[in-house]
């Protein structure tokens, strides 16, 4: 499947604003789960049932949502209802293949990022889609699949750790997507170490592992950037919004935020340019390689394909071959040989050859 | 024909604003449809003379007409004059070699961009241009030929399916538009899906057909980038405007459609990148084959080019040669070829040659 | 001579706003005519004498002044006396070097463009310098040559075709970039075409034409490039000058123009990007043509040369060679050489060499 | 370690704002000192206690605190409560793999940024983290290790030399920032001739080294980029601070550093462009050898592998061959042979291949 | 020396603003000379002391004090300290490695250029740093070396032509400035001339000097590039400064000369880009030519290698070898070889490998 490009097509007849799930469907079951907490108190309740939700959306604690399996059309269209969510948001969110982007809607804000997770073995980053819903009093976190990078979030949030607790839903919402980052910045570190482990062997190694390495680490690194480069559209637009969503003591915290982007995209913007001299150098030094291949050639053949031929003169059957018949004339052959020889090796010599 | 730039030369003495079709007569007649809805009614029918279109001018529904086929210009002005519309925009519908823009005039705005086909037997993508003309009750659709993307569309419509029928004029045109940026993901990802196929052969296809299609790619992609940009730059503007022709609750939808612009263009310049990511990669190896193919030339011509001129020695007639009468000779002889040809294959070893 | 920046040496010590003609004299004298016209009448004169274009300054009717050859400093001192224009506007027309723009003087607007012609034999782009100062009621248009792309324009003036007789001096002004942006497109397009034809070739030709041609073209397409983009920026300006020179209703036609420059440039870049393509697809043909006439080295100097190596062995002349006098000594080592060939040859075979 | 990008890894898991160390613990003891000085008067204490700090806090004098080592996390805590510093301020400092930033609090500014030392012998450059915070009439100057590029500027507060003494802390935070820069300048300055050095040889040498330090240059100049670039932004910043805490006759000095920076970071993009094009050269040039290592071959081979062949004719023993038997036959024989090595070396000479 | 960043590192322990020379020691004695000028009169004198020009500071003519030579700090102290200049205006000056700026002061404006000569026979630009400070009725250039590009302008300024004379120091000013750009183009036009040269020979030319031409110019371009952009800079901050010095009659002039260093940076950039074509293009020829090595190498191997082989077998000294003893054996063997040779010449032919 085109991986830089998700399908849209199922969706290419139907009404913007239709609810179509596209993407893979990556597990069997959607999942709800809530976490409600203010200063003093705190709930964890799994949710069976959609209404369930509806005391929570004019309550006066924080509320996070958060929902696993994105195939469920029905319950995620329950959830719009109840939280009165813009149908634009709802399709957003169950396209996969989105753009990370920031919306502003009346009510709520709309933020969609990539979850990154990079597998050694494999080289590659896999990349699930999260999206997040900003309310007044709630955060919706909705996720491809179960299994995520939020659980010292909640432990956090459990044991009233930092100021998640003591802070309104916008500071939830920070933190969810400072989580994201932290590990954008630990992907990016594990593909650095091992583009900088590859840098000691550039001069060394020329098989064809290393050319691969070098093609596989580069699009993965363009891939990054693909994910990485829109998130810095969303933190500049996130400093610009004239919301009441996020409060003014939190902009502080979404201006770091911001840096530690920057710094993501810098990092990954020098590791391309490495891998692209990697590349270079590599030619290069190949080109060196045949270069000594070609001269050790080179000096073999010019220095004995001569004297064979020499050779191959008195090895001629000829009647009358004058030559053939003075006593020395074997010793002096070779002498001439000798004398032959040396002299086209001290010519290489000087051209530095060998 | 130059495929990235068509003529304008027949125009070249013309005046502005004069009515000459610039392109291929692409069908033989031209025809016109109307579909004419409000929220409770349809009116479809076939349109013989174009002053039937005159009581929809005014009309309170909503007007889609449709135009397939440009050569018939004299319909074109007739159309033009009922509604009003500029000299330069009916000039810029006319020559098919536009490039996509938007032109605000006093009573419509006009947008030409092009829709995508992309033929995956040629490996190539055909471009028809579209011209859509908005105004506060009709959307006026020019196309080169007959069959275009909006089958789906025109089901909703007469189904009652999603927003268009409690919509007006700006969210038909808006609904156009989409359509055929679904179509333009469709395409780059049916291109892309090849692209990320090519990769895996990468470092084993070493035929030509390889290089042309990595060509043929990086065109294609080209041409797709060109006709992109400036659907960008469209939607930019479009969301700029300050015009009362698109009303405030179709911007919501029209961001989202710029989203998905951006994600297109994304998509390409990363697909441009790997593609020549490819090529540099596929060059790198192919210095890599032939620095093999020399290895194996070297070690072959310096192992047995001496030993040959050993032999050459011996086989020579001269009378006097003394090793030749010695009982062990050849056996020494041969011992000495025995330890060169060991000696040379250790030094190649040692390089790592073989 | 450096045909990317033209000689300004010779006004190297003269006061700024010094009348100084630099450029090539291309023609033997000056030429002055005139066509005065309005919604009514017509008037074209051949002028004599500059003192006969006083009454034309401040009459009501529209005057196009158009002078061949720069080289007659007095008489365009003249006129810029009558139409009394600055002298650092003189002087820009003087200078033939100037880089193409657009600059706003208190009574009158200068642009200064570059008229092209494509060579199609040379493959070379010819360029002439054209100065157009645009004054209330005036346009006057100065060239290097005589013989120019506007008898076109000049017809439709005479026969009262288009809107220029309807409208003032700015849609004059207009009129003529409009056809000098029209010679662009046609040139662009005959390179195109001739660039378009050059990638069916890529795999097939190897001579130096080839490469010749790719030089040529690239050069052609950047010296293009730079006359083009700064046409951008004077578009650009002209849509921002709080002018009363250019009244609103020419507007809409200027923006119409930026828009035929911009696809201009856009081509232009990818024509580039294209032949920039096509030199690395070039490359990489000749490296794997290389890589094949190796093959074809390597696979007949390691199946011959060994086997040369065995005759050669027993073409010695040593007294004792047992082998040499058993009754099948020569049909084995013939069977052996058979076999070390087959042996040779699908090993290559395996490896894909032939 | 991955150079380009700090392991934040430690912290992924706890709250923004908790004070962790994230680098290695370059020293053993944390350290303190502290100058304290106005026009007159100069105080230099050692600090044991950071309670001894208080009185400093809202003194009239300049106090510029001085911390080496990180690591004592909770001396930091109590140094950030004395002089009331945010709590993400404060991560900051702590986390050494920041970029560098301005970043603007309510009663003070921080600014971090990479204290360069270049290394001759290792070619590479080292980097520390300087984190400088300014307060109306203090500065803290937070550094990872003992040792530093100040000792200078303390020389001159202490000598009352220039203006420091007379300026207040935002004149003293000024310097402490145009040193570390001055100190850019000479590693980039050491950085540079040794390039310019290479050019030199760049036609000479072809061995690895070259191509190792050609690679070795680029990373060291891309690294150097990468800490380059955001102090850029950190003065663009700077210039527009509506703040209090810059006076503005210490303006005119932050536009003088900033000129400097954008010195630096102009010399490091030409740097790195001619590096580019070194190894373009280099590249060139390397096939230019192979060329001429394969000419002599192809010359040696063309001439004698004819003649070897033509001497092996007449080596073969079959009973009639008539050649063998004329008198002149081997004078002739080797008559053909001069003739046909001269043609061939005829014909090489003028392919001027030698 | 590092020629793309000078030293300044003497300077990074002193004070800013403390006056240090920093540059090499042009000429033996610093040499002061004036020229004060108004409509009607003009005094032209050399100063010996520096309290010579104190009556020049509050006359009412306008007044070019020039210096020669910038080693004599005292004497660049004093007249600092006549004219009221700022002590960074005065360091600035002296740091001979200052990157081309303008700046503001309140009483007068700095602005800081290359002057540039460009030595053919070495093929390199000699480049000498210019300031000017622009008084209300002074200016005041610094040059590090007597000899400059302004002789032409003095005359000017005697003899009364141009508007000098009739205009205020800002005239003067900008003069200065035009000249300075002036040579500038002169310069770019003889490196253009020069390179366009090389570009007939490109396809010929196969030696090193080529190679290393093309390295020179691309750096010397390098160079220029990095000379004239901030000087583009310059330009475009005099547009937009608030100030008195510059009279609205004069910015018409330096807006003129804002075009012109358009015009070089335009020229550098399409020179560059010349340039890395010439290099691919040779590169690619080169691998052509390689290629045609190859070719006539195999082409030769391929035939004759074989038949030696043949001719090797013939030559054993085998007792029963039954061919050597049938009468038409030699010419059979003759036979197969022309047959052989022409079959494989044939082949290559059908390859167009010859």
């Amino acid at each position: 499947m085109a991986r830089f490009l998700k399908k849209r097509i199922e969706n290419k007849g139907s009404a913007p604003g239709t609810l179509i799930f596209i993407g893979e469907k990556k597990m069997e079951e959607s999942k709800l789960s809530i976490i409600d907490f203010n200063k003093d108190e705190l709930k964890e309740t799994p949710i069976e049932n959609t209404s369930d939700l509806i005391p929570y959306k004019n309550s006066d604690s924080v509320t996070w949502i958060n929902i696993y399996g994105l195939h469920n059309t029905e319950m995620i269209k329950q959830i719009g209802e109840i939280f009165d969510l813009h149908a634009l948001l709802l399709e957003d969110i169950l396209f996969t293949g989105q753009r990370p982007k920031l919306e502003e809607f009346d009510n709520c804000l709309l933020t969609v990022v990539k979850m990154i997770r990079y597998d050694d073995s494999l080289k590659q980053i896999h990349s699930e889609q999260l999206s997040l819903v900003l309310g007044t009093n709630f955060v919706i976190s909705f996720q491809e699949q179960k299994g995520d990078v939020f659980e010292h979030l909640r432990d956090r949030i459990r044991m009233n750790k930092g100021r998640v607790r003591n802070s309104g839903s916008d500071y939830l919402f920070y933190s969810l997507l400072d989580t994201v980052v932290d590990n954008y910045i630990y992907s990016i570190e594990r593909i650095g170490e091992q583009i900088e482990e590859m840098e000691d062997d550039i001069l060394d190694r020329q098989d064809k592992t290393f050319l691969n390495d070098l093609r596989v680490y580069k699009r993965e690194v363009s891939y990054f950037l693909k994910i990485t480069r829109p998130v810095l559209d969303i933190m500049m637009r996130m400093l610009k919004l004239e919301t009441e969503l996020i409060k003014p003591k939190t902009i502080q915290y979404v201006k770091d935020l911001q840096d530690l982007v920057i710094h993501c995209s810098d990092s990954l913007l020098t590791y391309r340019e490495l891998l692209t001299d990697f590349l270079t150098i590599h030619q290069t030094d190949i080109n060196n390689r045949m270069n000594e291949v070609m001269k050790v050639l080179t000096v073999f053949s010019a220095i004995f394909i001569p004297l064979t031929f020499i050779a191959g003169i008195y090895g001629t059957n000829f009647d009358y071959l004058p030559e053939l018949h003075y006593k020395y004339s074997y010793f002096i052959m070779l002498g001439i040989m000798v004398l032959a020889a040396l002299n086209m090796m001290f010519y290489f010599k000087r051209k530095k050859w060998f």
